[in-house]
């Protein structure tokens, strides 16, 4: 059973806060080894990358396998079914013209002083991509990541993906193919994050390193950030439903259990202003839960993060939404338009009835890399500007300089810093 | 004397590299201490600030001194020259008008299938800045780091400032003030990024932490990155200066100079075609360190950290400055727009011989926080949107899930994922 909260209950504020600020992170520090790890793989390189690799995914890595051929990668896309491959072809098309509108504009101006000003978008030379491998060897992950780079104009696209005992995700390679990513490689974990951060044997290194992975890769990312740019730190899948007492409990059941079979660690809220009708999505919970092959993952979630939150009035939501800031929030309400203006902070929003979460994970377009545990507070979802950078431009002619010049000069006096006052001065006419 | 090389050496290319990837971040380890302090402020809160500003700034915190009153403030502005406020005033003005135009539009728009798609961008609920106290107080950064938060739309922004032994400088509060900014406390170093992070007495959390401070400073925020987003990691200031024969050797030493004087670690490099104009340029830094009041600093940065770079033709130089990707570029040549083509890594571009780089620093508009240490290959310097984040918006009718929903289940399937697929499949009609 999920908790369940009223917001007539006299202490619901303090227990909702509780419920807000809960870690579901763990405090598990695993900084330490990683540190370890990212330290041997800057100084030994692809020697390094080799040991550990055998160590944690049992394979042997050599210079011949390192690198999955092109001939494997059209081999696994041939034993894929033909109709997984369409709906990946399906979903590559409309992730990519989502993204494609998401192509920044350059400006340029001269402004009454005469000086030019504007700024310029230029892409990464490089992008690395984690792809997890295992359980969450997720072929939707690898268009989701990839195809933003593409379209950002990235030319160079290294995946990196463990393949423990050497096995390898056929649509995760048939999904790479489609994204048009130029380097795969077998290597995974904080090694394999060090060698796209450092370069290792044949993997040059990258600019920018994006993809999920596990509590080491977050924490490898974490650390070669600023060696190169990295996405964010994603945690555990949540999703909040904001429904009245019209909807089908089945589908909102549906909804949060989509979620909650992620992992132990994932949230499902639900908001509703109909106690009834809360009751009867728990039972529904109950009920799919019973019949679902991840009921041991999805169980542990629905009874450990998990909440029911029964309200006086739907337009009680909003700030509750927003001191969640959600990942994925659906408004399952007969307005989704009016209460969507009173939303801040959420990853992306599901509008009405017939928009399940699921559709954003695969084929709606949007990304579905976004922001967890609160960062949605302040954090975007992948895009394409994660693998873009904007350099400002600054023009004056000698007019120009003179209108604005003094100005800057007196400041750096101000500030103490007589070379970047000399730099003006020595422009200015007397 | 700074570093000499010369293209047609033939060793140039491994030089040339060396030099690239040196390193002036220098390796003190402080994670460890940084994280005593950020766990101490965390569990302890304001008693935690309060011994490490005693520790630290010499200063006796107390609760009434802890924020620093609007009177106070006004004092401060009180006791500036009138000329000083003018050019804050001056440089407040332009920056606010260059950044209101990097304000992002939303997207709206129903696709072929029927499906709502679009995005919306907000701005985040409270800001942080970081001011540093002592020599690099600087009221320019605070306008720079405050302003594109007020445009953002930000409500609460909260300033932090060390007062070693109680000093404020006063242009920095004239500077707070003109930026709007909501909140001032006198505490510095990792205490005061935990802070601002995770709230200490009557300082309540914020969500983005932003501006420049030391090793300490820079360590805190990359720890606390997660609990709220950070803008980036600074490191020392760099120019970097692309100048044919026919620049006047003295302006373009006062530009070099103009990033040297900043900080030991500061680097400054010309790029040239001509050895002679080279030598000019060198013999005319020599001339204006002899004069400098910074002297001490700045030809350790030029000694230690900068380069001369002979090239046979400038039409080799933009390869040089894409590998290098500075902080700033002069591009002080007949005709900076061919050039500007070329360059992909640069965090500013100042185009002409008239566009000395310190316009840049204070009154030209585009802010003057920008990526250091070659990560002007991924990284874009500060703007609007480190304060706003961009949700995505989906929304479905019957129609538009009936029309993309069964490739989302068919792909919840191959992934492994059923009540992904379930949530999809009620919806749909059979």
């Amino acid at each position: 059973m999920a908790l369940r909260l009223n917001s007539a209950d006299a202490d619901f504020d303090s227990a909702f806060e509780t419920y807000v600020k809960c870690d579901r992170n763990g405090d598990a520090d695993v900084s330490g080894v990683v540190r370890e790890v990212v330290a041997k793989v800057r100084m030994e390189g692809m020697e390094a990358v080799k040991a550990y690799t055998a160590k944690f995914d049992q394979f042997a890595l050599t210079d011949e396998n390192l690198r999955v051929a092109s001939d494997e990668i059209d081999q696994a896309e041939a034993a894929c079914d033909t109709e997984d491959l369409k709906a990946l072809d399906f979903a590559a098309e409309r992730i990519r013209d989502y993204h494609e509108k998401q192509l920044p504009i350059d400006v340029r101006y001269t402004d009454d002083a005469g000086v030019t000003l504007g700024w310029r978008w230029t892409c990464v030379d490089a992008a690395g991509l984690y792809a997890p491998g295992g359980r969450a060897a997720y072929p939707s992950s690898v268009l989701m990541n990839a195809i933003p780079a593409k379209v950002a104009g990235v030319s160079r696209l290294a995946m990196v993906t463990p393949s423990p005992k050497g096995d390898m995700n056929p649509l995760v390679l048939a999904a790479a193919k489609r994204a048009r990513v130029s380097e795969i490689y077998r290597i995974g974990g904080a090694q394999a994050i060090a060698a796209l951060a450092y370069g290792a044997g044949p993997i040059k290194p990258v600019d920018v390193i994006v993809g999920p992975g596990n509590a080491f890769v977050a924490e490898a990312k974490r650390q070669v950030f600023g060696a190169v740019g990295i996405d964010s730190v994603a945690g555990p899948s949540e999703i909040l439903v904001v429904a009245d007492g019209k909807n089908d409990p089945q589908w909102i059941a549906a909804d949060l259990l989509s979620q909650a079979e992620h992992d132990p660690s994932s949230q499902s809220v639900l908001i509703t202003d109909d106690a009834a009708f809360a009751d009867k999505a728990a039972a529904a919970v109950e009920e799919q839960l019973e019949a679902s092959p991840r009921r041991e993952i999805a169980q542990a979630a629905w009874n450990d993060n998990s909440a029911i939150i029964v309200v006086g009035s739907l337009n009680d939501a909003p700030e509750l939404v927003n001191a969640i800031a959600p990942e994925h929030l659906e408004l399952a309400v007969d307005d989704p338009e009016v209460m969507l203006k009173k939303i801040r902070h959420a990853g992306a929003i599901f509008l009405g009835r017939y928009a399940p979460e699921a559709v954003g994970d695969y084929v709606a377009g949007p990304d579905h890399v976004l922001p967890t545990a609160r960062a949605a507070r302040y954090a975007s979802g992948l895009s394409v500007l994660d693998f873009m950078k904007r350099t400002s431009i600054i023009g004056c002619d000698e007019a120009a300089l003179n209108k604005i010049g003094r100005q800057a000069a007196r400041l750096a006096d101000a500030e103490g810093l007589p070379a970047h006052a000399k730099s003006v001065r020595v422009r200015l006419k007397p």
